[in-house]
């Protein structure tokens, strides 16, 4: 029953009833011989690819709360924010382990349903859950989440040349829209595309078939935005051994963002975390043929800057404003400890 | 500092100093392209091999105490756990994952011992701890390591054969025992034997060579013993769709075990966890050479039972004991919430 505690039918059980809440499709891939319930789950390598892994972890009241998320939502998440790893390499996802620190006074059908959720992502993408672990804490509870991925030509963030264009995906700061937004009812309640900046935050959508697009149509370097444009352009700059100058007045942002933050939207696009949108370097000479592919799958890809070479003393990153005026932005990623 | 705190450090400042406590051969394994800081680290399977993954979760007050375990001892048993699924599986280690969630309160110079300890397991073993997460919780410490492996023959839990012997490497009980000396300063300070006992409970040794023999040398199935040999093989025997009998006479247990707990070393043998030895059934007429080729890799096999056709209504497991009594056992697997 849909009513039972994780503490009643224990770990075994809780086991079975979450195998059962996928699909088959989801629990064993095309390649994997194997999946939940062996002491690893197995599966055969494309030949001459080349695979990744990833991993993230995800604490209740740090990277998502209950009241604010519904447990299907949570599961599509947990999964999109390593999908989008996968992405920024280029690469197809294989497989993900789950691991479950829990109490176990969790409903199990809150936690099928989690399994649900995720696995409506997992599906479209040939992903397979392979298996994990389920755990007991007195603490918040824990998603760790693992996916291995394969590419036949890896994106790293290391490859930026001075002359690339710098480009992103999608918008940026719907994301941090979203959360401002759970964080103000009252604004929540007035707004008329909180739906749409909601779901930004709560279900953020990997840009897969755009990591294989950049992949195949030359850009020289990839990440994802998960820690804001300001805190991860600086990483593939600083990889690349390149500067950076981007411009405020190309970024991406939706109306939506702009006409309810309209003192900030500036501050959402540039520091906001979670958009989970791709950023990449791309040769000019590549950059049209490069954005019509993009289009092809689904994804626009606007130009916001360029890589520069990097002179003794020079900042990393040169920030525009609409006035034409230059600040060295000081890199501003999201710490956790900050 | 060794007295700075996470905290103070931050997680980027502590990614750095994790990565700098790694020695290269660690951080970079031989087919790894590249370890920690992109998105997602980078590796060639071996080509014809299949790839297997095992993840395992550690929280701190269920998993371990900190004030039993010292930091290089904990960064050991958090891979070792892993280590023994991938034997389990006839494979080598290829890389690890490692997600810490931490509240911040943590030294960076105990942070620094767990990495080190790790990376003195992982070095002879040619693991190569590839990347992971860092991130806040309020609660208990949450250790999440994942590990990809591979194999040419995988060895599952579901090829036991009737007439195939249950072999079991090493000895049982002993590190059940170190937990009990743990839990009982007392009898502790008494035994001469403790630092063996209290030894196998915070460094267990994976049988990673042992795991290649067993798979090389026609083992019908494998799987690690973590929840005591009546827990672990009842599950080889419903994956095998068998029944088995083993004689509690035969179980390999140290001499020390059974003189500090005359009463009860049987219950420790047969249901004391974390053993991490392996348990195998193998063909008679492959036995012998099996024994010897383990004992080529420093590891003992005792034969302690036999595999059989498994009748309706029939039990899944005879236990005989000393005087030829039989016991229908009802499995007893430890459960994280039972």
């Amino acid at each position: 029953m849909a009513s039972d505690l994780v503490r009643d039918i224990g770990e075994f059980g809780l086991i079975a009833r979450l195998r059962e809440a996928l699909p088959d499709a989801v629990r064993v891939g095309e390649r994997i011989d194997f999946g939940i319930g062996d002491d690893a789950a197995i599966w055969t390598p494309a030949p001459g690819a080349s695979s990744v892994i990833t991993a993230d972890t995800l604490v209740e009241g740090n990277h998502f709360r209950l009241d604010w998320t519904d447990w299907p939502s949570l599961g599509h998440k947990m999964l999109a924010v390593n999908l989008s790893d996968i992405a920024a390499m280029g690469a197809s996802p294989v497989l993900a382990t789950v691991g479950l620190a829990l109490t176990g006074d969790e409903r199990v059908g809150d936690l099928e349903a989690l399994y649900r959720g995720a696995a409506e992502l997992a599906a479209p993408h040939g992903l397979a859950i392979a298996g994990g672990d389920i755990v007991r804490t007195t603490g918040p509870m824990v998603l760790s989440v693992t996916m291995v991925g394969e590419a036949r030509h890896v994106l790293r963030r290391s490859g930026a040349k001075p002359g690339d264009r710098i480009v992103v995906s999608g918008t940026l700061g719907a994301s941090a829209a979203g959360l401002r937004l759970l964080q103000d009812p009252v604004l929540r309640a007035k707004a008329t595309t909180a739906d749409l900046l909601v779901g930004a935050q709560l279900r953020p959508n990997p840009r897969m078939a755009l990591g294989r697009v950049l992949a195949e149509r030359g850009a020289s370097a990839a990440m994802d935005v998960s820690d804001g444009l300001l805190g991860d352009l600086p990483k593939i700059l600083e990889a690349s051994g390149v500067s950076g100058r981007i411009e405020v007045g190309h970024l991406p942002v939706l109306p939506a963002v702009r006409a309810l933050f309209p003192g900030d939207w500036e501050a959402l696009a540039l520091r906001g975390g979670e958009d989970y949108e791709l950023l990449a370097t791309v040769p000019v000479g590549a950059l049209d043929a490069l954005v019509e592919a993009a289009r092809g799958v689904g994804a626009t890809v606007t130009d916001i800057g360029e890589v520069m070479t990097r002179g003794e003393d020079a900042p990393l990153l040169l920030v525009v404003d609409k006035h034409g005026n230059s600040f060295e932005m000081v890199a501003g990623a999201f710490d956790h400890f900050g």
